[in-house]
């Protein structure tokens, strides 16, 4: 027999960070533990590490900042309770130093979560992956919906796969363009942090207004009008032309 | 604030039918009425109709004996109680006499659901839609996953849904086999009771030595080992040339 979900279920999440892990939970009644992690870096908050919540969700690199965690940092985390689920959802891994597979390896109590979305740019096939051990998939596998990978959507993320020495092209083109764009940011007043995602966080004096000038010229960057974020914008790496227009519009506006 | 699934809810479905109704309510925690229907005419139950259910589920046709609810079974449904919502699953309606948008039309608590799957031939694509008032598909859309139906299965779905000229003849070729066949089964020594899936139920007696005949020899039926369906085979309607391999043989079984 199922238990009912979210009865006393809880899981806990850093700020910022990818916010449909709280809209998830919050659909299924289960409640939602939000530690901040303070700019500059981001280090994990001691009340995250501790949470006595049955799942940690952390994205690595975790967006929109793109923060990197390193392995000790995820050991540190997998290690205070075997029977606490740790979430690394590594959608943007391909764009960071290493993934979490060493980690993976010592502990029992890690899922990871990967996307074609990305660095294989399938974002409109809705198709990702999980890694855990045959015991959490198999229960994961009780609750899954039935056929929920269409054959198509299959078909295209086998073909994406064979082809990786294409998207691994691509992958480092897009890791020059972030530190080429971050340098041109920088030199143009803003403050970025370092990204390891497909997208870099620049703040700036006047960042709201900044987003709104550059959307009515047509370039779209993302403004998260939260605490914490309101005071930038996170710009995705497109093409190296597009880069250049964001570049040339920021300077038209003065 | 959404209410958590299950804690005092309850769906009610006529037995037999489509089995993942219950599955899925009982994934969540949501209580199952099960009211059987009696062959062979299975008539509507009383208790299903008077049910106090938030949700009935009826398939129409209801598979797998694929017996067809005239719209004034379903007006009696709906017209209980304005509150209660009655689902009516239309994956097998293009092989019937008709729909229920007449029916719809009339009462505000019906949802209708149909599928790419049948008579579209689009199981692989694992795509349907709905027809509901305004209210309720907004209250559906507060707790649908997002992005829940990817772009190649779009685009699939409207070239088909454009192409159905040619779905329309394949179903009337449909229609005329399952004649073929029932009259076929009948001469055969089967009860057929009228379908109006693409499908139909034949009785015999020793039906499951005749599905594990049938399966030694590569001509796969669909037998359920449950009370009330363990004496017969669901066949599809196939091609022609597959429906007369099965005929051969089971004439060659004697």
């Amino acid at each position: 027999a199922f238990t009912r979900p979210g009865e006393d279920d809880t899981i806990a999440v850093t700020n910022p960070t990818y916010t449909l892990y709280g809209t998830l939970a919050e659909m299924y009644g289960v409640r939602v533990e939000n530690h901040p992690a303070a700019a500059p870096q981001y280090s994990l908050p001691e009340e995250f590490i501790e949470s006595p919540a049955k799942i940690l969700f952390l994205p690595n690199p975790n967006p929109p900042i793109g923060t990197f965690y390193p392995a000790a940092d995820l050991e540190c985390l997998a290690a205070v309770d075997p029977d606490r689920l740790l979430v690394i959802d590594e959608a943007y891994v391909d764009f960071a130093p290493n993934d979490a597979m060493a980690v993976y390896k010592k502990y029992d109590n890690i899922l990871i979560s990967r996307t074609f979305s990305k660095s294989y740019s399938l974002a409109g096939l809705r198709i990702g992956y999980a890694i855990a051990r045959p015991q959490l998939i198999s229960a994961m596998n009780k609750i899954r919906d039935s056929y929920n990978v269409n054959r198509l959507t299959q078909a295209a993320a086998v073909a994406a796969w064979n082809a990786r020495g294409y998207y691994a092209d691509m992958v480092n083109r897009i890791r020059e363009d972030r530190a080429f764009l971050a340098a041109a940011l920088k030199e143009r007043g803003c403050t970025v942090p370092e990204s390891h995602g497909n997208f870099v966080f620049a703040r700036k004096a006047g960042a709201k207004k900044l987003y709104q000038q550059l959307k009515e010229r047509k370039v779209l960057v993302r403004y998260f009008d939260t605490p914490g974020l309101d005071d930038g914008m996170r710009i995705t790496i497109g093409t190296r032309a597009e880069l250049e227009k964001l570049l040339e519009t920021l300077d038209s506006l003065g």
